[in-house]
């Protein structure tokens, strides 16, 4: 049987997430791929803490050591951010080493020089466990739909917003206590800063745009905005509507401009990815080929995303070319201008309650070329009234010039809501 | 750029889509992949005509010249059913090419022989456009899932049965017109038995738990039943308690032993299955590691067949040594009894309106151990009452035997319509 040893860095809930995963399933995984997998180094700076946890497994918390072993096949980077992450991935790729990495962050950011490594022929990469948890998406995109062009990608990428927008959702629960609730049940960090202002998002759509666009997308280019803003008004009245709010990364080929964007999203109830609940994610790949493809699964936890790493380290082993091919063939990509973007929009302002008002603002959309689809009116708020637009398709540019006008008018009371609408529900569409 | 020639046998639907997804799709491929994929040759019995449809391509209509072709590199076996097919790909797979088939019929009733000239060491061979269409559903299997134990597959595999069950279900259309209408949209055969009796989805469920519980099974074990008595009646029943009937392959093992049926199932509207609407498949992989993944998409056509038979190809030609992995590695599977299956029920039956009638039921429900979750008497037809049950978790050999006594009845009118419920609605689970 052939022996693949594992040289594993970072041994904190995904790394020993592993190391669990091979003491129980190491059998069946050999007896499928004839493969054996040994973790053989385990690198962390609480060496000391890992040796008591671990057995017959060397541990080490020199990193340089590791990638200088002749013996290791593969190294498994799991310690996030972006030094020392890159210099161990970039020296063992360099030594012909396989690498295994979860380090969104650093490939999203970061990721050009490692892609050159790659392309100027070094070791193979595996990115899995950077996307999407246990759902297989990368490998999906990357093998399963190859020969496809991808129109669009939309996806909910983020299990921590995804969980809190559903409790506010089904619950009635407010925001700040919904986060709370997640933070208690273990979905969201105790900084959760990256993952409710959409980072974590924009990370994992850039990747699979790479990949599906096979362009490079420089990630501080990407419009990313996060849910702290979303109240219980918008989504009760989202719900009346017959839609759902989520948070969504999106990513759309059209004549060679790519529009990339993490936003707040209103989908229709029968959109497949509405039915996505708590922590689980959902990526939708619409190719040219297969149509819809979607997968959902659990986004992130320990053994989810250990089965991702495991599913590369067996790929790699049986030595994939396509784990050595270039993940970007096209240079950078050419991303839209956000105000040239067209989609249709659903608008919340709060006003005085006296006549005229209405007819002052569907003036001002009137001129920005805003066609409106449905105004609410709800009840009236002893203040103020609170009032819905839903638009038709509309630039964003002209969208966002009307909003700063209305936002300066006297009647105006607190902010101006606008979140995004995607309308077309892909799979299972109505006949 | 490495070349990798094709021998294409068969040019119906899937051929000939796999022949113009190269027209269109060829310069992406390679540059992805690094792989130029040229069809060397096709065969079919219609060669003349395909001679006219096609351009830069030997055709022919003896395959033994394919097979024996030593420059074609993979040969793609489209013709269907068993022979010349089996012939095809153990002589392919005996002269070391590479075989990529969508012949789910053959390898199911006929794969023993196949996974062993596999495991002999011969050609590698793909089966992704077996099952589900453009779904990587075998790829996120036999790769993607590599590291999990399965615990159960639960599939909607039939896209002729889901259209019609959704016409049936959303539009409160009768059998005979939802088949009628699928026919016209081009989503059934001109024959469809072997679809509506639940043959095609039988095929699939025991390929997918060949592959994912390394054990071979037989064909003719399997319990299969189809949706041709389904009656707008039970829809409506079904739909009133919050449920929806859909054909699913299911495939659950415990304790090495292999639960694996085809039939409608009742499954809640939470269920991740449940809202998978019209000629859609989807697939639920429940795994040890990752929890449920669930993949959607379209399960037939010839664009996304041809997409899942060039993905097949792409593996391949980067020599991913785990097509040529066996398949099955643990002998045959131990199949449960289907008397010994547990599960719930809806039970339908028709009897006269007079007094004792339910108690005499009720009674022989208990007698078997079976215990009543729900009774609706629904509105009195002239001529019978409808009496709907649902029952907690029984035996099914108990349940088929008070079945037996209570069809005796002389107050019985007409068939008992038994329907077996799955409740357990797996991802995105209520909290």
């Amino acid at each position: 049987m052939k022996k693949i040893s594992i040289g594993l860095i970072g041994f904190g809930t995904v790394g020993s997430g592993l190391y669990r995963l091979l003491e129980k399933n190491s059998d069946i995984i050999a007896k499928r791929t004839g493969i054996d997998i040994v973790i053989k180094t385990i690198c962390d700076i609480r060496a000391e803490q890992v040796k008591k946890n671990t057995a017959g497994v060397a541990v080490t918390d020199d990193w340089k050591s590791v990638v200088a072993d002749k013996d290791i096949d593969i190294v498994v980077e799991l310690i996030g951010n972006i030094e020392p992450a890159k210099s161990i991935i970039l020296n063992a790729l360099k030594s012909g080493k396989g690498v295994v990495t979860a380090n969104k962050k650093l490939l999203a950011e970061e990721g050009a020089d490692i892609f050159k490594a790659m392309s100027d022929g070094a070791g193979r990469l595996g990115i899995e466990a950077c996307v999407g948890g246990g759902i297989p998406c990368v490998l999906a995109l990357r093998h399963g739909l190859v020969g496809n062009r991808v129109n669009s990608i939309m996806g909910i990428l983020n299990g921590t917003t995804n969980y809190i927008l559903t409790r506010m959702q089904e619950n009635d629960m407010p925001f700040a206590e919904a986060l709370q609730d997640a933070r208690d049940k273990g979905f969201a960090e105790a900084d959760p800063t990256f993952d409710i202002d959409g980072y974590d998002a924009g990370h994992k759509i850039a990747l699979l745009s790479m990949i599906a666009f096979n362009k490079s997308i420089r990630f501080k280019e990407i419009p990313i905005e996060g849910i702290a803003h979303i109240s219980m008004m918008d989504i009760i009245y989202a719900r009346d509507m017959g839609y759902v709010i989520k948070l969504m990364g999106i990513a759309k080929e059209s004549d060679g401009i790519i529009d990339i964007r993490v936003h707040p999203t209103m989908i229709p109830n029968e959109h497949p990815l509405a039915s996505v609940r708590y922590e689980y994610n959902s990526i939708m790949f619409d190719c040219d080929m297969t149509d819809p493809v979607i997968l959902t699964g659990r986004g992130a936890g320990a053994s989810p995303t250990a089965s991702a790493v495991l599913a590369d380290i067996v790929q790699i082993a049986l030595q994939d070319e396509a784990y050595q091919s270039p993940l970007v063939t096209d240079g950078a990509a050419c991303l839209i201008e956000p105000g040239k973007r067209i989609l249709r929009y659903y608008i919340r302002i709060q006003t005085d309650d006296r006549p005229g008002i209405l007819s002052q603002i569907a003036g001002v959309f009137g001129k920005h070329d805003i066609s409106i689809s449905s105004v609410i009116q709800k009840e009236v708020h002893p203040e103020y009234v609170p009032l819905i637009f839903m638009t038709h398709e509309a630039e964003e540019e002209g969208m966002l010039r009307a909003l700063r006008i209305i936002k300066e008018f006297d009647f105006m009371h607190g902010d101006v809501i606008l979140i995004r609408v995607e309308d077309s529900t892909g799979a299972g569409e109505k006949k």
